[in-house]
């Protein structure tokens, strides 16, 4: 498989099991309604790991704009590798949205709150405050990029098939830990994808796409890869 | 052990623990009364990791007859070996249900609502909308059968026992994300054949079976499963 | 370490930790107050995967009399091992209870439900009603040994460290799908040993330690364990 | 990587995915609101799982002056070696608490109660009760040390990573059974570092840093790890 294809199919899963979770809690008449921070942040933690083990052995799993660049960064992948990885996760995470879309059709004019299905789609802050809101998004990946390298430094062995678990369990922390305050996108791809979807989609009752904070889950999680990458780099 | 007893049992096991989170969750008086969707996702991710370890090096548990169905459509099966297999998960899904039915046995005098009580046997909509939700199976059964058969990619290597684990926590990861719509069967025998316990059963205050939805998470799971197969063989 | 010692440290681990989650949910102004029951099924999945990670290799960490008369009846043990397993299982239970009254020293002054304090201790049924209350017992501790003697089968491989996990995982997933009904003592230490403990410790504003409920706990966990020996010897 | 610098940037980043967890639970307008103790213990207890990952096989990943302490009355380290993990220690907590505070910053001025911001930094006990509440420490840190130092037993083998994994299970597991009481420092770092960083910080409207109680999470914890010690050398 391509690594276009693999990454576009990854994200679409990671997309439709992550954003999926969020519709869950959130929308009107669901039987997860309400279900909390920790069905949020064991859906997307699952959502990764099951992803990473999909197409972890075509492409690497990358899934994530941000740390494609970060892995660029530190010279693990070629600027030119971006190319294929980033174009797929960005188509991927456009068609898990419609797909999460589909999945909940009969829900969306069930929902009064036209915020709570957007947060099916795309990120808000807890509290607009654009440097605290990239702050939080830049700690975040940087969390996410910077322990991705440290699990494959040289000398840390894992058996076959379980350093992709601890990989879920990573985004399961950061979500519980670091999440509170932006929804943790920590990817652009996550964001930017379902936010296009959103604003395309013929969503029953839809508000804004809130495209003036869309810039924020772009920047913030590449301005953190690249610092996590930089890091690692000097201290390693 | 043959197929078929392997099957029977490894389904009575999961539809025991599976549909005993659910009496768990709604039936009055129990100890995990309204303990939420973290309970019922995890309820039944392990029920499905336990009854895989249990039987899985005798008949491979399936466990469910979309995903064998798939795996016949994929080439990984022969449709004659999907007899045995099939009928042990629908002797063993009846079965099981009896089982939930004789654990719980004073609860369900103690419900008041019949809905509650087919919940412990049967899956019901959020919504009742025919194409949506037999979309809602499709999707979910579709993720299921495309991920396991990628789990089994040549060149993906597990470690002896962590594949199992990775199963249960798809099913956990499936549940949360996309189980709000129609409570997620994706799998004919664990809804047809508790919904055949529930209509013969003596359950104290029981109401309808609900034949009427009886069709939806048989035929959209087998939509999905197969599916998930020609899309699976195609991309890879 | 003799299996005496073995087991007992084992089982005061198992019931300090065990017991002292239901203590934490409980008991009056504990931080985990009313945390519900997944901590609940959590609490007690993770401390028998901690006790049989610490004792495993030294005594099989059994734990439980129940287990360990079921796997004399598969031919696993001799009768007389029983002596020092059960033995030292009744005496760290009893320990690991003593530890518990201890760990929350001023919360037993802070919480007027006697029942609740009891609760810290031994099981009760959310329903009194003998025959029912036997067969949850009998039937949470069938699923308890039938599964761990299938996960000893022969050509059934588990990696260094990976099998007690999926123990740990079986004992949540018991915990969650049958646990509603009784409590799921399904280990007559568990219950007995706590029971004893708080017969005789000077808890602050205790009630009865029910004891006619006493032999429900220990007699249901051993039929329902003889009986999964049974089963597992004729269908394997 | 030193062993002084490994054990900082580890500490760092269990305080700030601990310490987060924490903030996102207990700071007003943060998403995770009230989200409960099963967030709080998975939280702690994943952070503990990713640092260790990252840090340990360059420093050991102690990450805790009372178990570096307990492993050097063991036998396992020098007194010598304790001096660049224990002030690697006690800088990156501080550090890791910083991170906390410019992470939640626009929640802080969003939170009316001063003790559950404290509560972002140290812990404080459910009852004041300082015999009890070194007593508790002592029983949570005790098991700590033991069964890591039981997980580190010779004939006790794991698979590559999978120890780790169980570490963090061991943390989540002290977490919902022990940390009821005073909420479970067992870490000198992790409660000085960041009540000194409480202490030095601007937080808006913070109150006290609680000093009077500072030495017991600091005391309760290395008696714990020394008792742990010497059982563990008398039993084994």
């Amino acid at each position: 498989m391509s690594h276009f294809l693999a990454e576009l199919i990854g994200t679409m899963m990671l997309i439709l099991l992550g954003n999926g979770v969020v519709a869950g809690v959130v929308l009107g008449k669901s039987k997860a309604k309400d279900s909390g921070w920790i069905v949020i942040t064991f859906g997307w933690g699952f959502a990764v790991m099951i992803a990473a083990y999909m197409v972890g052995h075509y492409s690497g799993a990358y899934l994530n704009p941000a740390l494609a660049i970060g892995y660029a960064v530190a010279g693990e992948l070629t600027w030119l590798e971006l190319i294929p990885l980033i174009s797929g996760e960005m188509v991927g995470a456009i068609l898990g949205a419609v797909l999460v879309w589909l999945h909940y059709y009969p829900h969306w004019k069930e929902t009064d709150d036209a915020e709570a299905k957007l947060a099916c789609f795309a990120t808000a802050p807890a509290i607009r405050h654009t440097p605290s809101n990239i702050l939080s998004e830049l700690i975040g990946t940087f969390v996410l990029v910077f322990v991705l390298l440290a699990l494959g430094a040289e000398g840390l062995v894992f058996s076959d098939g379980v350093k992709t678990m601890v990989v879920g369990f990573l985004i399961v922390s950061i979500g519980l830990s670091l999440g509170g305050t932006t929804g943790y996108a920590i990817n652009p791809a996550r964001d930017l994808g379902p936010r296009i979807a959103h604003a395309i989609l013929p969503i029953a009752g839809k508000g804004s796409s809130d495209w003036k904070y869309a810039w924020i889950p772009v920047v913030g999680p590449i301005l953190g890869a690249v610092l996590a990458a930089l890091v690692y780099g000097f201290v390693i």
